[in-house]
């Protein structure tokens, strides 16, 4: 097959079908992103590709840093250029990588260019598209709008003031852009910076845990009125250990008195304020996302030189799993059990989190425990292609609510061609085995479902 | 490939005359099932779908919840043909899910429907199916004689009085019967209900250790005369921690004077149990099957309603697999190592599973440790296709005993025909690929061996 | 396809092209190997098969323990040719296991057999490759520069006093054969032989660390001399445990005091000597290998019968692999990260390993820390494909320093032949589904370099 050709990960003449037919002219809905609100709702232009790809994308560093590339052109003060330069040197060794065919697949779709990128062909391609990007036009809003987007959503503090979702609102664009509400700050009792944190939360100088949690309700009514349905929560690894509320406040008033909690203790507050949370998301009918089993910020020196985010975090194997099951069985006996997305680092955890929210489903919502498409280091070809097969085995593929970007870039949208084109190969090919019939209309829907209509009846929108 | 084809999972010209010649047509040796012996004694009949399918089998209740069905219709009062109508409109959903490709292969086997199930045609097949039971023929043992069964092993408590089993072997009916040892109870001495087992078992009012164990090994006895050859152990994750005897008394001690035991105890208890059980199993050339990681009934509310085995059931992270190897060691030196199964409910150990066994081999028998086929969640697929693979990379694949239901269903055996496909399309591959000689008298023996021969002689039929 | 034929595991007419054109002529460097020196600077010749395959592979004794064969003809007494017979009459079974394919690869490309090995062969095989030994030609120097093997590297302790090392050397052998410093012994506080090791190591009769280190530093110079640049470790499982030198060296002081370390003492002792050896490695330029996750001499009987090394070991479950990052953080803080390859017998850790060691490459060598060729029971067809994968996707897979035999056997060539197929295949499946450019040149650089350029590179050969 030809390099990009339209055929593309397509594996049958049925999947090239089902791909034209029905997945590839879909709109996106794409829930989970980290694009900056200001930045959509400044419409900021972009006049090189540097600007576009490597200002902030910790993946492309890390690829640059495994090759040996100097910290100058990675995230230094190397002139944009020779930045481009030396990604397009090393981009041929990671044959495979997501990497490799995203940036492909985004000159391809947003440029025209099916250009191999390497050394040779750094600099034509750097001045090629910096011609295109010249008057403008590849600003954020004319990205998202060119990329069929119905609806995103950001990730955002509780604090935030959400003006810039505001002023994207009152603008007329016509792709619905949603805040997320990601308390982490205030669950991270651990942290510096907490007892500041939950200050400016309260208003107050020493808040108490109902103060805390009256002050996360409040936002989070506010974060409603602006169009928020969807929460978003990091976790370390599985969390749950139960504890009254008197011994939570103990745990605040020790933490806000300068005592570094023990981990029991931390895991404990975040126990108690994340059940809370969970029923306030259920009451308001929003949908709870837990990422879990990430280990960030690996690399001491570059934190301490770079901050985090910046491409040093990695998989932490996952631990005390039952833990899941508790958590959602004590959500479950008191009602405030909301629609949950979860998401593990550690892929090795696929087939269990499938068997245990499916100890939980109910009534009335289809699928409305969602084990989250395959997330950051997973989110490759086989990664996907192993999430699909085990949704399909040890859950309901039918259900499920799809793709997300996950990405601060206005083209990654690519992805959710990659992930579609993933998809149909897969249908096509339990039908091409005998598996399943080759009936039009059901293969339809099934995929339109998976691509869009799922996570717009998930999310009511 | 047409739906449900002939040639249904069947890779290469190879695979389907491998299928064809040596697997489809040999006999039946269903080692480790749940049918109901009571049923099969009275030959109980079906009369409609919902009897068949949906009475009893809670891998279907999981997928309806899933699809937000109400469990009026799953489980509860609603009639017969509504719950067929549920069930059939939410299959759809379900592409390359297991129940999906057993429903439609057992219309095909047992009907000779191959239609496509689903809102529209629930009718149909519902009243279609009905007609064709109305006799009476679709009994227990008519389902049993028309699968080509030669041998079937059902699940049973020390306690059982085998009539029903007795029964049955009075009646000449031509496949053989057997019971399964499996005294789960004797060693859950963590849970409640253990000291009505234990004093119901040895007819004492506080039964010493010595006197359970003595009780057990005349039950055995009793079983063993009843045609019995395999056990069967449930246990939360891996077991090992040794103690003296007079501890383990005093435990049970402990424990039936009221006092719950420690995780700990609870171990030392089951670890000594078992082990005295492993040297029963060895003396009487038993087989003992450990089926491991499994968290069950992990929704409460559930759990009062419903009670177990009712769809709420989890893998369990594996947790000290090391336990394993230290458990088989103790037993291999004091010669009371039976030939053992092993199953994990959590597919990341199959590797490790395969590993650790071959360290305990021994002469006589090919095989004498077996890592037990794909179970439960991991019956799927390409659950089955990997566990193939790993018995062939990390251990001898032409000495696996091969298949089993698992099932409290009639028409379950259509699992075998499944997983028959599959292994005549992985040796095809391996064959295909050039890792593997043509050579038919060997293939011929190498699937006959992995679907038959190798249970007859593993356990002396 | 036929058995062996050219085409062999090459999955396309890319594959057959990639790998004639490209791979199969390239030369070895084997940077990982349990050859005996000995062997090789007294060219001991072979002259038959059980010479040569079965007096000292446990991968094939476990094999035949699985099929039940006697100990007698595994390790014991019997006859080089009954030992033989009873190897060739269990290999059918085998089907997909690598002992399979390396044997018959073995066959064709050192005595150009074609033959199925079996009971029925066993003895024609026996006879015409002893007919064809008993020259001998089939001697280790002239086996290693038939297999165009450029460098290999063996395993040795740091006490060798190299003098085989010396007169290869001085043989003018083509081949480098360079030593591997791995100082296991020294590391293991928690074993019986530890006092009189590194009694024997230092000289003295109380050595303290400090003396301790300062030996295996001398004894690291002298191996440099003698052309070593890679070292080797083996640990039980994921090792950092940090204290300080005042600690380390009480702990030396008990332990030669006749005191066991507890397991907390034992790893920071292995923490401490480790920590400082990677510092020595790092200045000297050289690699450090560590190879985790094994857990040794499971079966206790038949290790006081056959002692270490006799097919008794398994894969030990990952834990606590957040270690790895902590380990490597904490050497690259202090700038003592040397060049290191991570292997890991649990390939559940293969993701992981990949996510964690990105967080610590550094400028100036591609690839500083690679995650090392799939090891020992993962070292198969499907364990190879997917350790590729995985390189590719988290990773990137052109900076892969590539294959190694960890070989005992001078015809485990082959092995290297086996996975540059497995390579051709995998790359070809990218380019085949449009994922990267059929360019010859970049293809050539990319499968030269994994096979060959890497390594020579990475160790500056």
């Amino acid at each position: 097959m030809e390099f990009l050709s339209d055929e593309l990960l397509l594996n049958s003449g049925l999947a090239v079908q089902l791909y034209r037919d029905y997945a590839r002219d879909l709109p996106i809905i794409d829930y989970h992103s980290h694009l900056s609100p200001q930045e959509i709702a400044e419409d900021r232009p972009f006049f090189n590709l540097t600007e576009l790809w490597l200002k902030g994308d910790h993946y492309k560093w890390r690829l640059m840093r495994n090759c040996g590339v100097p910290e100058e052109l990675v995230t230094g003060k190397a002139s944009d250029r020779d930045k481009f330069r030396a990604f397009a040197a090393v981009l041929p060794a990671a044959i495979g990588n997501p990497i490799y065919i995203w940036c492909h697949l985004e000159l391809k779709t947003y440029f025209g260019l099916t250009l191999e990128l390497d050394e040779r062909t750094a600099d034509e391609v750097y001045d090629r598209t910096a011609a295109r990007m010249k008057d403008g036009s590849f600003s954020a809003k004319r990205l998202i709008a060119r990329s069929n987007v119905s609806a995103l959503c950001t990730t955002d503090d509780p604090m935030d003031d959400l003006a810039f979702h505001k002023k994207i609102a009152a603008s007329g664009f016509e792709t619905g852009v949603y805040p997320t509400f990601r308390p982490d700050r205030a669950l991270r009792i651990d942290r510096a910076g907490f007892a500041a944190y939950v200050q400016a939360l309260t208003g107050k100088k020493r808040p108490s845990l109902t103060e805390i949690l009256a002050a996360l309700s409040r936002r989070l009514d506010y974060f409603c009125e602006n169009g928020c349905f969807i929460s978003d929560h990091a976790l370390d690894n599985y969390t749950f250990m139960d504890c009254p509320a008197s011994e939570a406040e103990e745990i605040v008033g020790d933490a806000l008195a300068g005592r570094h909690p023990t981990d029991g203790d931390a895991e404990k507050y975040q126990t108690y304020v994340l059940s809370f949370l969970a029923g306030e998301y259920s009451r308001r009918g929003m949908a709870m996302q837990l990422h879990l089993c990430c280990r960030r910020d690996n690399n001491g020196a570059k934190y301490a030189a770079l901050g985090p985010d910046t491409g040093f975090d990695a998989i932490a194997q996952s631990k005390d799993s039952h833990k899941l099951a508790a958590f959602l069985d004590a959500l479950d006996r008191t009602d405030a059990l909301p629609k949950t997305i979860v998401y593990s680092l550690d892929p090795n955890d696929d087939r269990l989190i499938n068997s245990v929210l499916n100890a939980f489903q109910s009534p009335g919502t289809r699928g409305k425990l969602q084990h989250g498409s395959a997330w950051w280091f997973n989110d490759t070809r086989f990664g996907m292609a192993a999430h699909l097969r085990t949704l399909s085995e040890y859950s309901v593929l039918g259900n499920f609510i799809g793709m997300l970007t996950d990405s601060r870039s206005f083209t990654s949208y690519v992805r959710h061609d990659y992930f579609r084109r993933i998809l149909c190969s897969h249908i096509a090919q339990t039908v091409n085995d005998g598996e399943y019939p080759a009936n039009q209309e059901t293969l339809s829907r099934l995929i339109k479902n998976i691509c869009c209509d799922n996570a717009k009846n998930y999310f009511q929108l």
